[in-house]
């Protein structure tokens, strides 16, 4: 987790003093389940809630003795509480506190995520609304297709990311699982109703069979959801950067005042946001692929996800997180050059219409091939500059057969090809309303 | 797609007759839905479908020539319908008919998929409700742990496979859409309303925002979920193989009769079915990291995806069917070794009792830190021979004190210890029940 | 393997045909070494070779009933050279033979790539000395920068190629390793001069430590070259696709006669070829991830390498050859646009030289901000059209006190601008001489 | 990169300090080449070296404002050089000095790397001759299979470990490549000559045909064999996890004294740290994949590599490094269990050298088969508890027939099984001598 790449938020969560604060959490819940079962003295959790409060720097201290990093904790809670810190971990295993924390800690770098999420998914859909009716041209391969509407767009951008928001969702309702079961999960040590309240406290789900953890399954479908909300980004992303090529110019992302796109060239107004969330949507998706390796442990646990997860787990939802205001800053602050876009529709001469006009023939009973060719005769003396595409159809004998002027003018209008872009916007819109 | 790998029925899913087959089924639902809307004469598709069926080998031909599979494909239906072939494809694009396709296909494997995880399943269940009360080691690190039940080890690996149930079943629905929007998914030379009817003959959803193609996040999420089943597979798999070592010995796949360990070494029986799982879980695995490389195409589409497809489609549906007929074989067939699980449970001579021991010292009001000392001394001096761990115990003066022999005796009685496994694997099932 | 994208000559090497003579190969040269070595009577081999010869239906009719295809193998051979037979397979174990089988198929692979890299290499050279003096701009983040030479990039493309062949033939150099040393690699049953000489009949190099198979890190890194030639490849096309875009329209990748960019729109020329290499590139990186996995085998080895091998090294070595000669097909077949690079060139009015007029200023003494100020409010005017950026600059109080009207003209002269480029490419070619 | 698993030395590497010392190094090596070239007066570079040293603090401050870190570097530079600062950086890009940078940077990093890579490889040479002849069952599948020596596994480790050194070695020779070319890499402002002299003042290579940067493919070797490495530590890791399973026990990593497996279970020795390492190994790993998509940027670059480089260029480098230092201190310190490797060879009660018995049959002309069905047989009953393998066969009227005492017993020696162990390990020791 590097600071360029990170907002305070996110790394205070996974700063060794929240770490400590969460497992003192898991603790105290534990302790109060206790209580409430009799099992424990009254008034224990208490004070040690009122006496205590896990010190980073001391704990880390100590583990440098213990080399236990649960161990120093408690001693440092010990050390604080007394002689009541008997009654912590009774029962419990490492993998109990560590596991339901890590639980706590990932649904609150998930709330994060999805907050940006819905961020930038409300900025898409705002610009959807704003270009709804803005014509601009539609590329397959890179060439030139029919035209589209820039609200289309970001409409597509909108539904793509509500489905993300929905696999993000489920996927934190699946990490929502704590676990508090002992040394193989089979309570052997440890009464199955202090599992049951201390989780309900916790606001976490139980594992439904855990070994001495939760199962990694979830995780990896967590890490891999974030994977995909990467993709998501990076086509964005994508998208900016061909729009915003010397050539295209049609839509920049925003540019700062005082801002210098080279230090010698200043007519460079480069892409630099879009292009840093391609490059980082690249790392997030290597950690999916990491996280997928940790499901198979060995028999009731082996330690080997635990360096992935320290490692991925910070970077992997805090470049995610900062991927999703990177890109909503982009969003909701490019500029649109409408005569750039206009131009660009203008390139190929009408060349675009060309299907239109050929499938209004077709209707009309004309044969395919024949339809083609003759369309195309027309196309390529407009194209070679020997008139105008609509006027040479007009003109040519079999077309001006069965299509009038009027006709041939609407298949070429860019209003006519678009007129169910609105319709497509408020379809995707609808989703949300339900 | 090896024959080595792959069902019969996969195969011929994904055979270049059934892609035909597919296409025209979608090529007629659109040209029905236009008769409907009175758009195309009557009779028209019904006509079509009585003369007229795709011959893959004739398409192949043509595609030599016209090097465009769709065209080929069209005009083959030509020469058998003739004149009223003329109504197929109006105002279509080829996307419509092949990510339409892919989706009935893609919906097919995922439902034969779907089929294989529950069976897989249910021979978890049974094995988990047969193994119920059989105690075998628990290990963590693969170092003995704390005793467990074999029931719960199926019941554990039954939950995971519901899981991924779950998530498989979401991400068909997620690819069960389709699209027939034209070249840039504007509807700019189609109805709106072709589309609706079309695709509720076929199933499918409608694609909320369409590019020239459905949007790929929603395949990056199937293959995502593959590599998941595949992972779950590899972690019963790598079970079994733990299993099956020599030293331990306690559970086996199958082994069929005359069948041959090694040509050379008459005592080897080695689980191989189990280890060709871990291999084919890596491999779709890979196919994950490649389709989430296919979300983020050029604009309103560029093609690059295809090429992918055309090959992790077919592999990675096809290898995860077969890993889950291959892993249902070995679970269904395991074999156990009642004496090596009883064998390996008294490996240690009641160590892996220490902890039952220490809490229940300390629940009588011992420091942890004594406490621990007097089981250790106790633990060591068993562990080298001078000794039964459960009589030195019942004589050394502190556990003396706090525990009877009767409690020491029953802290160390591995039925008291899985006493709540019955309860874990009827959670486990209950989730199935509701 | 798809016969799509895949070469007979790929098809027929990984055929069992070619897999079960190969073996067969192996099998005698194992046979003969022991001849010589006086441990087979003189004129066994000689007697099989000429008598048998593997019949792939029988052999797996045999694996039918047998489920070992060595031994399936075996006793095709046996049915057919009798009594002989009996002196083959002599203290091997089947890694033995199916490993060497491995090595000596994967050589031959590599041959193919290397011959198709070298073919695509030629073709990049012959371009870069084509357009050596062709100007074009060149763009960083899409955006115009500064002008560079097409031949420039062709060379870009050749060295990186090159370093890549470095890259397989070493790959290629690990891989041809092959292992008659029995159950696990300590020549327990064999002696080690019956490998030295059967190897060395082989053209492979021994196995310096081996378990029961030759070690898997050698063919991790063969599949990490394909994976990077892949990289490589997709770089190329990607360059073709950006400067095939309709806006930018430079370089074509050919076309065939009669092919249709689309059924419905007679102005698409679409870069398919490179799209399709995209593709492709993903799924081969993809296997070089899986491979990776393949290391880490259990002691002297376990068998989970072998499905994945079954699949990725024919689909790997397959596709990898596909897009190196699909790529020469672009290479050499494209086409230059030599109006639209100029246009191009032309875009920004001489912008892209204000870098070279700034340095000048600088190296007569200006300090680098008034430097940049003036050159910046000359472009600023021109960029708004008015003025020509070379007039103003030469009116301009400051530039002109430094620079007479003649340098500057040199300074924004692309001639000027790409006078190195001639040297960059002798040097880029200068290696291949050495 | 994080505390817990890199080193001093390699997070200072890559500190901010660290970089901008190696910026100033340089752009002084640019100045001073330039100086040499009469293209800068004399003694500039001298007096700056003198006056000025990068601040990182008042970097990180300007860059705030300017929002470019070259650009702050500079004005650092300027703020203590003063006027003598407007030679530096005269016909550079920002990427000039970045990427000979991190060229620098990367190769002080391989150079750690390969000093702890030599160290592991020391280490398992150290082993591989201490333990040359002390025979250990050899497993494949997991199965005992036949003996080999615990020397020749160390030694393939070593073997395997050089193969990594010499692949590092090449890659590291590609990344010690340095750009000094201008903008679009064609020195349009900037002489050959003074990238010739400074790169060679830097111990660095000219990149033979760059863009803006230093080629990509370079990079992504060097990361793929980064994530080989890791797979090889991986797979000695694998091994340590495997002897020290509580039922094999045979090798065990260090233990430190006071250490605690578990803070309930007295009996638990883990081998947390081969667990440790598994798991970096899959991070490392899911690096590669990553660097394999920066190779293909757009035109002559676009900027998305640069997010991707700032963290994997550290973490992979640190995380490899303490890989190596956590492996070698397992393997240096690694304790054997010479009683349980020899209970384990006494495990099948001989059923091991089986092979060896019925390779001398055939040899002394018994039809395969019957052999087989002879040993088999002994075998059997020797399993069953009836009788002792070798006295069975010396029985047997078959195999005595053919075979004396004396032979069978020696067949069954394992000496005689491992009298090729001692040549194995010299051959693997022979390649690092010459």
């Amino acid at each position: 987790m590097i600071d360029r790449y990170s907002t305070k938020e996110m790394r205070d969560l996974w700063s060794d003093d929240s770490r400590f604060k969460t497992w003192f959490e898991v603790e105290l819940a534990v302790c109060e389940s206790m209580e409430q079962l009799a099992m424990v003295p009254d008034g224990v959790s208490k004070r040690i809630r009122e006496s205590s409060s896990p010190r980073a720097q001391r704990i880390l201290e100590i583990e440098q003795i213990t080399r236990h990093d649960v161990i120093a904790f408690l001693t440092d809670i010990e050390e604080q509480s007394g002689d009541d810190s008997r009654w912590l971990h009774l029962g419990l295993t490492s993998s109990d506190v560590l596991d339901t924390s890590f639980a706590l800690l990932l649904v609150k770098a998930s709330q994060m995520i999805l907050d940006d999420l819905e961020t930038l998914s409300q900025s898409c859909l705002k610009k959807a609304e704003e270009y709804r009716n803005i014509p601009i041209m539609g590329r397959t391969h890179g060439i030139h297709a029919e035209p589209t509407s820039l609200g289309v767009i970001f409409a597509l951008f909108y539904s793509e990311l509500e489905r993300n928001r929905e696999r993000l969702e489920r996927a934190a309702e699946g990490i929502r699982t704590g676990k508090i079961a002992g040394a193989v999960g089979t309570y052997a040590n440890i009464d199955p109703d202090v599992e049951r309240i201390a989780l309900g406290k916790l606001g976490l789900n139980i594992e439904t069979v855990a070994t001495q953890v939760v199962q990694r399954d979830r995780h990896a479908e967590f890490f891999n959801v974030l994977a995909q909300i990467a993709a998501s980004c990076e086509k964005i992303s994508l998208t900016f950067r061909h729009w915003q090529r010397t050539e295209v110019s049609e839509v920049f992302e925003p540019f700062g005042k005082g801002q210098k796109g080279s230090s010698a060239m200043p007519h460079k107004r480069n892409p630099i946001l879009a292009e840093n969330i391609s490059g980082l949507a690249r790392t997030v998706r290597g950690y999916a692929a990491t996280a997928l390796e940790n499901v198979a442990l060995w028999h009731e646990r082996d330690i080997s996800h635990s360096s992935v997860e320290r490692i991925i787990a910070p970077d992997a939802t805090s470049l995610t997180q900062f991927m999703l205001k990177r890109l909503n800053f982009v969003v909701s602050g490019c500029s649109v050059n409408h005569e750039a876009i206009e131009r660009n529709l203008a390139l190929t001469k009408g060349l675009v219409f060309s299907e239109a006009v050929l499938i209004k023939l077709v209707m009309r009973g004309v044969l395919r091939q024949k339809a083609y060719e003759a369309v195309q005769s027309c196309a390529m003396m407009a194209s070679s500059g020997n008139g105008d595409f609509i006027k040479l159809m007009s003109r040519h004998p079999l077309i001006s057969e069965k299509l009038s002027p009027e006709e041939i003018k609407m298949a070429c209008d860019i209003k006519h090809h678009i007129r169910h872009t609105g319709m497509i916007i408020d379809r995707a819109l609808e989703k949300k309303r339900k």
